[in-house]
């Protein structure tokens, strides 16, 4: 397992290659092996036609939380792709902000299973609006890919 | 089951009331009763670090397919909410455009569920990238969400 | 909320009454509101071909464990279906005996978001070998069914 | 990919060794490269409480049939493991006989995507009662596994 400014500096370079995150604002928060947190304020340009966050965006902070934490338990010669993942929108996503947090759940060779939690906060209160279940697969960098 | 062109006009208007679809470049084309077609330009504000459009961004064409399919069939005083879906990537969303369809599967009375995939074009060609399943909730417009 | 001796005589007698929990020898275990665990004895019955419980058996008794945590919270005039699962198998299932544990995440009045998680247990040692998340759906019982 | 009649072999063969599939009385139907199909006569004895067929054994057969789908494309040095599923229940699983349909989706190297159904058959009618989407990964027999 890397050490843990290791991992953190490696996930932090590669969420600063991802435009989505800028696009949408999502920052990264905390990083630590096998665990990450990212951010994302409410913008009303993501919004479905109800004006909460679209559940597409809500998983995309929770898909991205959970890959760096896979990745953050990788070799150095591994990148990540999600293979899969499943989300439970548990209540509309409104509030100022939005916090992912993904955890590897089980460290595989080859798949890492991470559960994905994002919470809506509003108002000092912190209420989960979605769960997910994701597989994040463990790709050599002989195929060109690179995390 | 509304008609054909009401059912259209209903998801148009409110596809037109989702700011992220604009956000993301998206674009609805056909709409029959339980059918719903989006087309998203490749952009590369919308990639993750590999160049590829994130998943959550895949996921979140499929996503408004698939509840717009559902919506398609719901009566006038229904809005529609996703409750939960999953996806499967089958292959890397790298192309020049990607195309959504969501179609209805069960046109329950509470819970709709929906089948959708993904395709990737490139120089004339289409793969698909992802396969979701989701289930899509009938609200009462009585809650205040109108669609 | 049902109290905790209403809950818990509720979910026993219609643990009672699923012949799918006897024919495979699962036994319920602890239950409290929002909570049921189920034991399942390893049976060569039960396995596939490399002499695993199969995934569906040890799907099944996460299943029930997790619509039993949602029955537990459902009020007098309610049954519980499931309307979806998803399971990430972490591990093979081997072992002596295995432990499902279901909760419920999200107690809503139509849906119940459940988390089911399977453990093996050999030699004294517990690994858990699958990840479930659940939508229980809250039926009424002029529908008929009862529970 | 390996012809029609090794794949079928292989797959009769691996199936004749899965104990869970004598013991609910499940039956191999048609076997083909990337598509089996699994007959299971309806039982009393695994139902859940409001006499249906039991989810997890709707699932079971439906993983089943997904797994040797999967199976019938791998190379002679392999062996199928599931590492994921998701079902939605369509409808209650009633009927006198039930039929799982798996296919592949996605033949990947390392993992196979899956499509699964299952239809409930009655009185010379069929619905279908589940859908099911599924991983499958392909393991070497170094493993000690070997089907």
């Amino acid at each position: 397992m890397p050490d843990r400014s290791e991992a953190e500096q490696r996930v932090r370079a590669s969420f600063a290659r991802q435009p989505a995150m800028t696009t949408i604002g999502a920052r990264l928060l905390a990083v630590e092996p096998g665990k990450v947190e990212i951010e994302l304020p409410f913008s009303s340009a993501l919004t479905q036609q109800h004006g909460f966050i679209h559940a597409g965006i809500t998983s995309t902070i929770a898909d991205t939380a959970c890959g760096y934490a896979a990745l953050s338990l990788m070799p150095p010669d591994a990148a990540v792709l999600t293979t899969e993942f499943k989300v439970n929108l548990l209540a509309p996503a409104k509030g100022e902000r939005f916090v992912a947090v993904g955890r590897v759940v089980r460290p595989g060779r080859t798949l890492m299973v991470c559960l994905g939690e994002v919470f809506a906060e509003e108002g000092g209160k912190r209420k989960q609006v979605a769960l997910m279940t994701a597989s994040m697969m463990v790709i050599s960098t002989a195929t060109g890919l690179r995390d």
